[in-house]
C-alpha cells in the first residue's frame, strides 16, 4: 500500500506542533493566553441556537437535497438584496458543509490538472490544498503591505501565464485583516474575464468590518453569469459563530451548476440538516443585531490592540478593518519568536509559515478574538518579553 | 471561464429525474409512495437526540481537532472491542462527515492520477466519483447473482493489472444487501496485499444485517497496518439513524494517518461538533437497544418483501440479507418501468443505471425503510401494475 503523492504533498498546519506545546504547558497549570484562534469567542447567536434545538425536536436530521434547503437558499437571496442590494437569484445560491466545502466544489468544477491558480501571499493555507487536489498548481503572488497585502490586477497579470486558469481571492483576507477596494475587484474581474479565467472570491469575514460598510464583489460585478465569472464563497462560522456547525454557501454562475450539484451530491449528499434550519434564523433582526453587537466589540478590540501592539514592541505598517487578525512582523525568526513567546510569556501567536511561502518566517499573526482582559494581559506580557524582563 | 473535465465527467444520479416526478405527483395529491429511499424511515434515536440537545444548550459548537473528539475516537475503539472482538487502537479511528469523507480522504491519500482503481458493479454510484477526483479510473468488477453481487479473489484477481492500485467494496453492500463472506474477505486482503494494493472496506450497513451477526473486515485481519493494507469506512448514518447529522468514521493503518490528518484539516477543518457529541450517546445500553429494536423491524420488512415480490411478479434470485434493499430483476427495461410503475402505480422504485454500467437497464433497487402498511400497500400496487389490472 503506498500513499499518494497528492497525500505526500499537502501541507500540515504547522502551527499545530505550537497548539500542542501549548496544551502541554496549559496542562502543567500554566496559564496560556492564545492569539491563535481563527473563530470567534462567542457562542452561536441565542435565537440561531433556540432554532437549532427546535429543529432536533421536531427531527429534522434527515438528508437534505445536495444544494441545500430551499428556504435557506432563499433567505440567503434576500439578505443579498436587503444588505447589500445585489439580486442574486435564489437558485445560483448552493449550501454547503462550511466555506471549505464550498472552495472544494469550486476548484473542482474549475481547475483542470497542470492548471495554474493564482494566490495571494499570505492567504489561507488550505487554499493551496483545493488547488492541488484538484491537480492545479498554485502560483503564489506575493503581495506587499503598502497595498494592504491584496493585489492589484497589475499584480496578477503580470504573473497570468498561457496555463494559468483563474484566481483565489479572499476579501477580508485571513492571516491579514484586510480588504479589496470596490474599484480594485472590478478591474481584477474584468482582467481576469479578458484572459477567459475564473475569480474565487471567499467572502467568509464579510460583514466582520469595522471602519466602512461591508462589500461583497458582487456588489460591482452583479450576480455571476457566463460573463461575469465569479464564484463567491460564504460561511456561517464567523460573523454568525457557527464554525462547529460546518454549514457555508457559495454563488455560482447558471453554466456551472449542474457540476456543482453533482459534485454535492456525490461527495458530501448534503449539508448537515439541523444546521441549515438553525441558519435560517441567522437572518432575523435579532440574530443580525445580535452579530452587529458582536462587530463593535471586535471593533474595540481591534482599535485597542493595534494600538497596544506597537507599544509592547511589534511594528504594524498598516491598519487591519476586518476579520479578527493583524498580521505583523516578527521581532526576529518569527518560529522562534512564537515558540519563545509561549514558553516564557504564555502567550501563543502563530509564526508566518503557514500562511506565507515568501515571508512567513518574517511575519507572524494575531487573533483578537478573544476577551479583552485576555488581550490586555497578553499584549503586556509580550511587552515585558519584547523588553526582556521576563525571567 | 471553463468547466473542469473532471466537472463533465462527474455523473449526476439519475434517479434525481424520477423523484422529481414523484414530487409532482405528490403535490397533485396523488400519493406515490417512496420504495427509493437511502436513509431509514426512523427518527435519531432519543437518547442520541437528548445528548445532541444538551450538546447545543452547552455550547459546544466550535471546531473540534481535524480527526474529531478523542472521547469518540475511543468510544469506537470500545465499540469495536465489545461488539466485534477486535482491538483498534483510538488513534487509528478518524471521525469524518459521513461516510462521504471517509471515502473522500481514502481515495485522495492511496490513489494517484491514472492508477485502475476496483470497483464493484453493482455499487454505490459516488464510489466511481471518489475514485475519479482522485485521478483515478474505476475499473468495475460486474458480480454474479449466483455470488451473492459480491466479488471473489479470482474476480479481482482476473482484473487486475499492473496499473491497478487496489479495491474499493461494501459489504453489506448498496443496492444488493448482501455480504462478502469472512474467507472470501480474507482471501481479497490476502491477495491484495500481494499486489501491494490497498482494500478500503465500506461497512456503513455493517449492523444492519439479519441472517447472522454483524461483521467486520477487522475481524478477519485485526487493525489495519503497514502490512494489513486495509482501511474500513463507517457511519453514524444508517444503524444509528443519523442521516442529515453527516458524521461518520473510518479505521486507518498508522503509516497513512498523517496523510489523513492533513486532508481532513485542509478539506473540512473538522466534522459536525454538536453531531459528534451526540454520538458519544450512539454506544450507550439504551441507544444500542433501540437500535436493535430497530434491525428487528427491518427484519421483518425484509422477510415480507421478499416473499411479497416474487408474488407481485418481481423475481428474486437471492435473499438479501443486510441494509435494506432489495436488487431484483426488472419486468422490462428498467427506466421505462419506473417510470411507469411511477406514473400509473404511484411506486416509486429506482432503476438500475445510477448503480450499474453492465446490467443497469435489467435491473431495479427496492428499499424498504418504510413502514409496513406502505409497504403492503406498495407491493400491492406492483402486483396489479405487473398484472396490468390497472385502469
Ligand atoms: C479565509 C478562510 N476561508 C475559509 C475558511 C473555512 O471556514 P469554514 O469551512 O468554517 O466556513 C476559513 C477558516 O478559518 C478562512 O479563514
Ligand atoms: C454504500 C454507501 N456508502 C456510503 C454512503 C454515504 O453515507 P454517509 O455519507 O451519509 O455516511 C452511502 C449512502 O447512502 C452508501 O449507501
Amino acid at each position: 500500500m503506498k500513499q499518494s503523492s497528492l497525500g505526500n504533498l499537502v501541507q500540515p498546519f504547522h502551527v499545530m506542533e505550537l497548539v500542542k506545546a501549548a496544551d502541554t504547558l496549559n496542562n502543567q497549570g500554566k496559564p496560556v493566553i492564545h492569539l491563535s484562534i481563527g473563530e470567534p469567542d462567542f457562542p452561536m447567536p441565542k435565537p440561531v441556537e433556540q432554532a437549532l434545538a427546535q429543529a432536533i425536536s421536531e427531527h429534522k436530521t434527515r438528508y437534505t437535497a445536495a444544494l441545500g434547503l430551499p428556504e435557506l437558499r432563499e433567505a440567503i437571496s434576500l439578505y443579498y438584496q436587503t444588505n447589500f442590494q445585489v439580486q442574486v437569484p435564489a437558485h445560483q445560491i448552493v449550501i454547503t458543509s462550511g466555506a471549505s466545502a464550498a472552495l472544494m466544489y469550486a476548484c473542482l468544477a474549475l481547475i483542470n490538472p497542470t492548471d495554474k491558480v493564482l494566490l495571494t501571499d499570505p492567504g489561507y493555507p488550505c487554499n493551496k490544498t483545493f488547488v492541488q487536489m484538484a491537480g492545479g498548481i498554485p502560483d503564489f503572488v506575493q503581495t506587499q503591505e503598502a497595498q494592504n497585502f491584496q493585489p492589484s490586477w497589475a499584480d496578477l497579470y503580470k504573473q497570468w501565464t498561457p496555463h494559468t486558469a483563474g484566481v483565489l481571492l479572499a476579501s477580508p483576507n485571513n492571516p491579514t485583516g484586510t480588504q479589496l477596494g470596490a474599484q480594485a475587484m472590478q478591474e481584477i474581474v474584468q482582467g481576469v474575464s479578458t484572459q477567459g479565467g475564473f475569480v474565487i472570491v471567499d467572502e467568509i469575514y464579510q460583514s466582520l468590518c469595522y471602519d466602512r460598510p461591508a462589500q461583497s464583489v458582487l456588489q460591482v460585478t452583479g450576480a455571476p453569469s457566463e460573463q461575469i465569472p465569479v464564484v463567491v464563497i460564504n460561511s456561517f462560522s464567523k460573523y454568525f459563530g457557527m464554525t462547529g456547525l460546518r454549514l457555508g454557501w457559495m454563488v455560482v454562475p447558471d453554466t456551472l451548476l449542474p457540476a456543482i450539484e453533482r459534485f454535492a451530491q456525490n461527495l458530501s449528499i448534503c449539508p448537515n440538516t439541523p444546521a441549515q434550519w438553525a441558519a435560517l434564523a441567522c437572518f432575523t433582526p435579532e440574530t443580525l443585531a445580535i452579530c452587529e453587537e458582536r462587530r463593535l466589540v471586535f471593533k474595540v478590540r481591534r482599535d485597542f490592540v493595534v494600538t497596544a501592539l506597537p507599544k509592547a514592541g511589534i511594528e504594524l505598517h498598516s491598519t487591519p478593518d476586518s476579520a479578527f487578525y493583524v498580521y505583523a512582523k516578527s521581532p526576529y525568526d518569527s518560529e522562534r519568536y512564537c515558540r519563545q513567546l509561549l514558553e516564557q510569556a504564555l502567550v501563543c501567536a502563530v509564526p508566518g509559515k503557514d500562511f506565507s511561502e515568501f515571508r512567513g518566517s518574517e511575519m507572524m499573526r494575531f487573533s483578537y478574538a478573544n476577551s479583552m482582559d485576555n488581550l490586555e494581559t497578553a499584549i503586556e506580557r509580550i511587552r515585558l518579553f519584547n523588553n526582556r524582563q521576563l525571567p
